[in-house]
């Protein structure tokens, strides 16, 4: 493509990028911006490996440091034409990478560079690049090897080991995502080493043990008995066994456990439904219709048990996973082809919010890549509920337009207060920086239109884009 | 929170606000807003309660004049932790506040203004409190006290009493909306009184009546036909007896009917069905499906009445009632938690549209929440049918940024002339002006940017803007 | 109205018209518009008749040729309350105007020329009548005839032939809509006559043969079987006609086929179904729902065909046709009451995409006109299947915000390469320019604001914005 042949000049991140671009509002929005840009990160939700920091050992190249474990990238470079097992992934997931294949998959990254215009993958890739890199080189089939070398170079370099980077980075806080049958041993290292003093907790995420029509789930039900110590041969003895993993968890610094089902219901079952389910689902004689009830109920179960251990409940509902069924056998999941579905919330939530919507001890935060609810469902049931929050915008649409989009349809129904602060969401350690900042440049951008607007005072914006980043991702997450 | 320590400066509303902020933009905005700013208002759908026009009787206090009957402003008080009691809300709705009450429920509201910040509810008290009560205070838990002071004592000023503030507002025409059980006494009233020359006009709201298979539904059908004069033994009669209604109401000034059913449907039933459906009613024995199925039929029926009697009819569908239903019987209804649900147009009016959609006396203007139908069913249908007009934003988008995107979203299909003009929908006396004079401003700053794109001249906008506050809503509303 | 006085000025189209506002974003909008504004126009899926560059005889009247035919005229014609028997449609479609009924219905477009403000249709007519025709009088009730007796006798000027509009308009292959029955004689002659160089191509459309339930489909298979010399008295005679249909149609320079019905649905049937279903529906005797799974089942087969033959898949579903039945009887089909319906593609696509959506002879261009789909359904799977790209804003929405809207929600996950680059989709031959046009102004518009918040470099624009109108839909339509 033509294309290719704008890629000459050299990369640079601008101070004032996704500032307005009208001078007047955007020196408010500069302003703004200088007030965030510098306290330390919050991330209550991320998935990078907490073995990473426990190992300090230093990244093997860029192509498995930056691409092969990002579904955002490999999506892209599937649909321009790559192939998966080209970009370092096995029938199992991400495999290592000799030089020569590393070499490879980072080419083809930088050949399709183009793809990526207009979205935040090639702004975070951009400015990891020069923050992190230093590199000034544009991505292109002419300049990947140069800036593999260079990326290569800097990782064997002390200051590019994973802790020398959470520190650079000011993160003062990292969630990790992990399963209940985890032994947290990573985390448990990381909280008893002297030399370590960030702080790393875990998220319970019980996903796969909550939905009893799956292949596989009456051994896994066997094997979360077993961790917990309980006998998980009755719905009790299963109820018990979460709460167990729960407590484990919190034990180890987790404030939330996080939830991502096909749908956002939580009609609860009476009691015994729920036991004749489960064991029906024991014997492998679970419908798929009696698999999606139960999932329901422990929604409005897990919020119950929030009420008691006080764990945050983020959803994240809505997304057909593993839509190339050809894909996943060849590749696995988490390769790109997880596709949003409609959803609904007024509705499915009514259950829960009716049983424990205003207690004090739920804290339950919404995530939505459906954007239509924003404003229809979303903001109304947070700006009435005191348990509930709006989770900020959330994968696909964790990018600048779709951010801006995300403020204009929820601030005006439930305003700053009742949304959930920015978190991450990411695989991609080196990233977690440059999206933190994107977020604040926007909230500084959008609070400035208010400004501007004379819907806000300067003073007033100032003290909510600093609430923004401080007071709010810390009382909804509980740090 | 640090969120507090903002809220020290003094307040003031801008004369640009809300225009664009582009100097070039704000020019043209700035004329055409100058054109409509002191046209008078006309309010063809509110809430307000014509009695108090009829008494003209001091309002009691701040807090129950501003605070209490406003669900707006409840619900947000409550997600932020307050509780209804301490609002002003009894089990039955709002109930008489002596002045420490007032005093507690005024301190709550100033304690969160910040919660508001980003919403209309800020931008109608600050221009409230600045252009009706001349407050220069921010509302602080510091200023609390000082301003209700300065509230209360305006109350008791003669030119606070409401037919004052009817005529300082410029009001030309307001529309309540009542039952069809309602006497309109006090719109008698007031048509009666040489004194007071304001035109105040009842609506016809028979939602209760239309829906079988609430409790309480049959009392409510041999009400209607004692008050109708009409056995409403049988179907015929209560046809008869709405004929009956709708014909007072028409002569004590009414202009339209409203319907704010769970869905949009207007599939008409044959006779003998409707006829069946209606005795097993009044025998208690409908079942929710029949019951949806009659309010349905009767959506037809209404728009056959109306192309005899002429009433308008407007639609105000797809919202879920009292959702948390513990505050429901803690509080009573309309305290802050009826949440919108998705809405389907398309399908749902095409017999209403089929059979009348293009009669010359009937109009129909539809609005909703559910922003999706803007651009994909609404523009489209009334960019076609003669009798259908969009409804503007209402509740939760009577809001500056979702006027914006309902303009951005209808215009381009349908244009300005086929939507409803402004509504404020509201309990809220006291923020008709500044409601409206939002609206104006927001209509004045998309012509401006249509003229700034050369999209239109500026003459064209500024008919336009001229009509959308006084051709159109008298041609859509009959007045 | 008060409306028509704004009329009275001259009827102007400035340069900058659509581009941003302000001054700096203008600059850099101004430079890329610059660079594609004389490109020629790849026009890969329009409705204009064929047989009008065959002939190429005088357009008949203005109101003939600029209103007739245009259903987005139409809609809003009869919405203002114009009779569409006084617009030139008969029971049957257009017909032939004497000059008093053409001048009728010109004035009615001139008079209600205010309804359109707004709307891209007004923009499309503005643009049309100063620089196709020269005219400088905004249309109304006093300038109606004047310009209707401008366009008349521009009409009958050489330059104004079919042949010389083509030319001048600088279309470089414009694809028609056509019939599978269709000899396709008009692309022959005009691909055999050495005097016309223009491309004009058909496009298979092959809806109604795919629509088993449908009054006469029985007909219309015998019918297909007849031309294509196959016996369709069985299901594999039906899909031999239809490929032989395709191949005829290639062969005739086709690229594409293109599909509209209700849903979006895939899903194939074992060949014993579709057999038994094809056999049912000979006889008369199909059902709805089997009418509805043998059109999913039929996209699927197609998407199979294009594996072959190389044809692309345009869909363009969701939209209930001849919505007002009345009107239907009376002026037929395509006269204005054709209304989207919600639309639902990731459940619907998947069977399709699973199967084919990495094929290398497939691409599958997805239209919608439920904007709600482009960041949850259509970009995430654009951004991963190599075969889909998401098509442009289309109808009602190929206008200027909502085009805008396209791009803010596609892009941020979809990028600008895996978008299908523009289609007019229109009837309006004199509008194709003017509509191209606009989608360069609104696309230079859109990367100046990427350019201007530092998110893309103008090279990178630059090279995007040529792409956009050169090698995306030259790959995409495989022209």
């Amino acid at each position: 493509m033509g294309a290719m042949s704008a890629t000459q000049a050299s990369l640079d991140v601008h101070p004032d990028r996704l500032l307005p671009t009208q001078p007047e509002v955007r020196d408010v929005a500069r302003r703004l911006y200088a007030a965030t840009k510098d306290l330390p990160i919050i991330s209550p939700h991320s998935h990078v490996p907490p073995q990473w920091l426990v190992d300090n050992k230093p990244f093997a190249d860029p192509a498995s440091l930056l691409l092969t474990p990002d579904h955002y990238v490999l999506r892209m470079l599937h649909a321009g034409g790559a192939e998966l097992s080209d970009l370092g992934r096995g029938p199992d997931g991400p495999v290592e990478l000799d030089e020569a294949a590393a070499r490879k998959a980072w080419r083809i990254l930088c050949e399709n560079y183009h793809l990526f215009r207009g979205t935040p993958v090639k702004y975070w890739f951009d400015t990891t690049f020069v923050e992190v890199f230093g590199i000034t080189q544009v991505p292109s089939a002419e300049t990947a090897d140069a800036i593999y070398d260079q990326v290569a170079e800097a990782l064997t370099r002390p200051e590019f080991l994973p802790r020398a980077l959470f520190e650079r980075f000011g993160i003062s806080v990292l969630a990790t995502t992990d399963d209940p049958l985890d032994d947290l041993a990573p985390h448990r290292a990381l909280a008893e080493d002297p030399t370590f003093s960030g702080r790393v907790i875990p998220t319970f995420r019980p996903d796969r043990f909550l939905e009893l029509a799956r292949p596989g789930w009456a051994d896994l039900a066997r094997e979360l008995g077993e961790v917990a110590g309980v006998d998980t041969g009755d719905y009790a003895g299963y109820i018990a066994a979460l709460e167990n993993r729960r407590r484990y968890f919190k034990e180890h610094g987790a404030v939330s456990s996080d939830h991502s089902h096909l749908d956002a219901g939580t009609q609860p079952l009476d009691l015994a439904e729920a036991e004749r389910i489960y064991a029906a689902a024991l014997r492998g004689e679970v419908t798929v219709e009696e698999g999606r009830a139960f999932h329901r109920h422990m929604m409005s179960e897990t919020a119950r048990m929030a009420t008691q251990d006080g764990l945050v409940m983020t959803l994240h509902p809505a997304v057909y996973r593993n839509h190339d069924t050809d894909n996943l056998e060849r590749y696995g999941a988490d390769a790109g082809s997880d596709i949003p579905v409609t959803v609904e919330f007024t509705k499915a939530l009514q259950p829960l919010l009716a049983r424990y919507g205003n207690h004090p001890n739920l804290t339950l935060v919404v995530f939505t890549i459906d954007e239509t609810v924003y404003s229809r469902e979303l903001a109304p049931m947070a700006g009435f509920y005191r348990s509930m929050h709006v989770g900020v915008p959330w994968w696909f649409i964790d990018a600048p337009e779709a951010i801006r989009r995300f403020r204009g349809a929820v601030t005006e129904t439930a305003g700053f207060y009742r949304t959930s602060g920015f978190i991450d969401d990411t695989r991609a350690f080196l990233s977690i920086p440059t999206r933190h900042d994107m977020s604040r440049r926007l909230d500084a951008a959008y609070l400035a239109e208010l400004v501007a607007q004379h819907r806000l005072t300067e003073d007033e914006a100032l003290a909510t884009a600093n609430d923004l980043v401080t007071t709010i991702p810390k009382k909804v997450f509980k740090l």
